[in-house]
């Protein structure tokens, strides 16, 4: 598992408040922006950021929102579904606990999370759209 | 401001359980790791991510632990104090919650603390011993 934190989203209360601050505030390029969406991401040199709302995020890792869940969630990208499973399972491996088994998701790619020792979401995707790893 | 994350920063419990997860269980190369100390660095690709205990993390960021720290803070770096004002300045303009303004750190760095919309907890940061900008 290469060492990489590819995404970092923040769940967010209230989505056209949280891309004032970051786009307009604090000046960051969002990435193929759409209005309609639901879901803003900032190309980041290194790690990317994604403003979700918080509890479509909590529905997403299946973990309930305000039960222990701080709002983050961390991703690593795998070039393929394999390696997603590869990845998952190692992590299982060593000592995380399963939180949502790897499986395709609604936007088309593949992903699952687990929580490490904490109780912090990581989730391990393939996405054929956007290269994250 | 840049547009980077520098350093997610992860409140951990348990330090040495959390170091064998990430370093033995995912096979993530620590940075000059020193068993005295109670940070660990990961040299990741992008952003790198640290390990701190959560209630040193609480106190560092100035929040009260358990009161809605979710237990993770991001960071940017600065290459100067004077930058780490600037941008500081800039958030706050933003509609960021000032938390901590920036001053000396008790490890040689200059740091400050604000919160986003939804609370979380940013440290814009001069870092003269590890350039993460």
């Amino acid at each position: 598992m290469k060492p990489k934190v590819g995404l970092i989203t923040l769940g967010v209360r209230d989505l056209a408040a949280s891309l004032r601050f970051y786009r307009d505030g604090l000046g960051w390029p969002t990435h193929k922006y759409n209005p309609e969406a639901d879901i803003v991401f900032f190309a980041l040199e290194g790690a990317w950021l994604a403003l979700y709302p918080r509890d479509k995020l909590a529905e997403d890792a299946s973990v309930p929102d305000g039960q222990g869940f701080g709002g983050i969630t961390l991703a690593h990208n795998e070039p393929s579904p394999e390696q997603v499973d590869a990845a998952y399972a190692q992590a299982i491996a060593a000592g995380a606990k399963p939180v949502k088994p790897p499986s395709k998701t609604f936007w088309g790619g593949y992903s699952g999370y687990f929580a490490d020792p904490d109780g912090y979401m990581w989730e391990i995707a393939f996405n054929p759209f956007m290269d994250l790893t």
